[in-house]
């Protein structure tokens, strides 16, 4: 705690989007100050340098990481870090007393052995596996009050899990029939550089890529099994969009019986209801992905189809926001007993 | 003829991007000469008014739209008109004994009822849609050779019959498994002016518009349907992304039986031997749009999933060239007895 | 007053880009509250119809524009009116005891003739012209405190002004030898629709327009004649961006003397002292768009060249926020003697 | 020679966007035939690994660099390299026997000395920078009739050069009054990735780089000073676009007398009469890099202002084509003593 009764944040890997991400959200959350930003790469250097947005607002050295600093420094720590660096770095920072929310990927899936076989890294300890909550807030929010340990849900997963539970929980669409078809803006690709993400290779352009072999495939099929009560497999396949930010899930399954668009609304409504953060759109309205920029909204419509019984679900989100940074805090709220919705009211910015 | 040998073109639409990108690929072609412009709403301007790149390239100005003086001046048609304007004018153009290549989407479907019913405007007369020959050049070309009337294909259609036609044919996938999502750059709107094109709108946005509600729909079902020898009804949805030109079609389907995606590629190469402008990637990769921009190509993907028994196949093309201008010549090239590929030797624009 | 004892705003012109950010930035504003959004185009419609964003953050119907009714309902009014239309109605708002600030330009020029062979309009009355403060915060801003009424600066003017007042208040620039090479956004061209804005006319392009013509010309003399103390004629090129948000004014001007990068940087930073939302780079540090995204900053940057005996001046804007919006709210906050920060606390969006 | 009488062409840098495009442009040469592709970093590997636009257009795996292999294959080489591997590379193709067009800028300029402290390499044998020929076809294409050794242009100076030597030679101009604010696309910095490229960083932002540093200045500079007769110093600036293709030129200067914009317009139009390549715009009309988008013109339009006594020159260009590839396509035309459009007829794809 600061003095002042704040809970201190650290945030490992502050130069990614993500972290530069949650520094630009906490900005305005009134119960945390951040006292730590911890880069690998670049220890030393003022964050300013490598992020001139944030200069006078965030005038900070990058730490290195190193668990008992941080510790003598923190409460909290976000861990922002490629997917096999948070699978070392997250025990030692449980066993030095911190909370922790791991945004990596590395502690999403309960059984090790599909971890290796998708991530292609070790996985982390069993018992972590099995202590990490898994933080996709509006589903199993009431998981996070009091625990230690989040392990926030990936981008493509938050659009889609969001977009499918309520149907799938519901018995209305046939498990076996999922196929999802996603699209991301480019900042989901990180910060890291390479040809995939050159301007001239992607602007004025749309490819898809590691069509049903991304890594999200596993932790959307882990969720989806649960909710079903049977193994759920799916289609999925991920596009990249000529954008910096933003996530389009459209998803296709054959509806069990006759629902209409009025009905999937108010189903969705019923089971989102009280959390703020899922907006369902009017019957035969669809999001775009614009209309949740900046901001931590999931926004979901629907259209039916009586010709083929299929529904179509169109879910989206910022995937920098409520795909990571922004349901990071959200699941800080909830551990702390907060409101979920404290340090999160950003309105999107349109146009 | 013009003295030199060469067929008279005219262009009705030739301020719309349709037309323009006819005048462009036109400028190549050795043996057809544009002998007129034609525009209803521009007529008396010069045509380098409205498109300051013909500077210099194109020195005329837009003629008005009457079916005898078009006969007049030009041997062959291309109409780039709005639905509805095409319905009335291409049979006057027929009557004045000129050839006609319509690209408005009026005379594509053979029962003028379904017309009305998703084009929402009064049919053309019975005769003409029966005369009219759908050009998909890849699958009916030899249909074309020697007519006077082709309709020309949709832009969306383009890409997704020419990804599914050789395995519907072949019974390989299941005729009621087949859902298409599908993205387009924002020139496909034309270049009218609404909210919907805004910049602002559009740029950092992807948008999913008139889910099952799309007028290719019906264009789709009966050309699969007439493959697949019974009724085929699809799912299809249309997303517009922040970019010009492209389109990629992403279609899942459920295997009939096991076929790996090197059978897939055989099997499509089979099918479009001695067809150019249809080129089949080596099994594992995916086209994206910028791979074909400004060029006449469709160039084909396939994934295929053992865990669901699905195929993803991908299908991208230049929604202005092979979806429109470039198939409209692939056409006349194939009425006239031409080699195919006469005057559409453009290589894709990369980067 | 709100029972609160907020301040209650009405915002005509809530359906143009500029309204709809101040209802954005107004959402975080502790003193605040809008109490009425008004379009004459979409009145009896609620916001959320054209702007699904505020979906279940602004549910509220939009009114009419009615002087005596918006002075039921609030204190103060931000007329974000295209010009020509505020001439009319700011006199009765004022008259009606409303607090007012005014972002349409036709207030900013104290000679009406010159607005009216720049406008094209006839000028508003000769009282109201006189009576509205330009509230270029950073250099004027202690004329705001107290006013009724505030003629907010353009958005060129703001990065252009900001970018040259502190040199040419310290004569270290000739003020005979300014050039301005302005570049925006296309959000600062409004929503009305337009070939001009049509994505695929303004993407993978750029384009110069207005050359020495924009009506922003003479609110920049104006404030640099003032400043300077003798007439001031500048150069003003305005290009168009494809992008949606920002505004960088390049500026060129002869150096009177020797002075250094570091120079300017000590004279800019005593300039702006105590100013937060100017932020000086570093020398030899030039700021881009994006670094300003989504908030009220314009930062800053010199480049001199002892070759040549000039300095080029980089200035960057938000174009709806510190161009707009951002500026109106802080213009306000002055007006009300509130900290000028209040309610602006946005760190810029990245990337 | 090959058997069919072709010039045989070797390309050496065929996978950066300059040796890419010299590809695209060359396949509809009449006159040529690429013999050799060549990468020093992927030889052995076809080019449509990397280029998959190329798929079934060019077959061919890639050479490594070796100058006599090279003049084995082929009659004339383009060197797309990057500065300081030409300076090394050109010596030996030359020596071999082979004609040469350099893209690089290693030959650009005649003071070595000069070079190396723009450059920061090595500047090439003196012999050869005084035997390179500087390949600005429209200014100084008549040396270039039977040469064998070119050195192109670079992309800002072929748009700037071009923009300002017919009134600079005339007289028209202050030589010390030169300002250019040059703005180019994301393809200019190559194919190479790093931080600068990034999409992210790029996209929905504009940004200054290398102000008064660009190793483009000496070489403005040469050409001015030989145009004007006494040595010329430029304000120069160049800004990065988000957009791929494309290079505006803003230029500046003081008039020396009153020259209206249609005086302006008949004395660059007598300057390029018979160069199709530039096209010079009606008064008061300005061209958009779009407008030139994949093709080997230069546009240009003025603006004067009488209030200022100065003029606004706007150039642009295709980087790629007129910036690079198609001028050095255009240069060994003129070598060859061929028809400076043989091969370059493209008309700008639009939009």
């Amino acid at each position: 705690m600061t003095m002042t009764g704040k809970l201190r944040a650290a945030i490992v890997g502050s130069t990614g989007y993500g972290g530069v991400e949650l520094i630009r959200l906490l900005q305005s959350h009134p119960d945390i100050e951040i006292t730590s930003v911890i880069s690998s790469s670049s220890a030393g250097a003022p964050i300013e340098e490598g992020f001139p947005h944030l200069t006078g607002i965030v005038q900070r050295n990058l730490d290195g990481v190193d668990a008992a600093e941080i510790a003598n420094r923190a409460d909290v720590v976000f861990t922002a870090t490629p997917s096999g660096v948070s699978a070392k770095l997250v025990p030692q920072l449980l066993e030095a007393g911190l909370k922790v929310v791991d945004l990596s990927g590395d502690f999403r899936l309960k059984d090790g052995a599909e971890y290796e076989q998708w991530y292609k890294h070790p996985a982390p300890p069993e018992a972590y596996l099995q202590q990490a909550v898994y933080g996709l807030c509006e589903v199993y929010g009431e998981r996070a009050a009091g625990v230690d340990f989040i392990s926030n849900p990936g981008c493509y997963p938050t659009a889609t899990l969001l977009g499918l539970v309520p149907a799938l929980e519901a018995g209305w669409i046939k498990p076996d029939s999922i196929i999802i078809d996603a699209k991301s803006g480019v900042s989901g690709a990180g910060r890291g550089t390479s040809l995939m993400v050159h301007f001239a290779e992607i602007n004025e352009n749309f490819k898809a890529y590691k069509i049903n072999k991304h890594q999200h495939i596993p932790e959307i099929e882990q969720v989806l099994t649960d909710i079903a009560g049977e193994k759920v497999t799916v289609t999925f396949t991920t596009h990249l969009v000529p954008m910096t930010r933003g996530i389009m899930s459209t998803m296709y399954a054959g509806l069990t019986g006759e629902h209409s668009e009025q009905e999937l609304v108010e189903l969705y409504r019923k089971y989102y209801a009280g959390r703020p953060y899922v907006r369902v759109r009017e019957p035969g309205v669809v999001p775009a992905t614009k209309e949740v920029s900046g901001s931590n909204y999931c926004d979901i419509g629907f259209a039916t189809d009586a010709r083929t019984g299929r529904v179509t679900i169109v879910s989206v989100i910022d995937n920098i926001v409520k795909g990571a940074a922004g349901q990071a805090i959200q699941n800080l709220n909830l551990m702390m007993g907060w409101e979920e919705t404290r340090g999160l009211g950003y309105t999107p910015v349109y146009p």
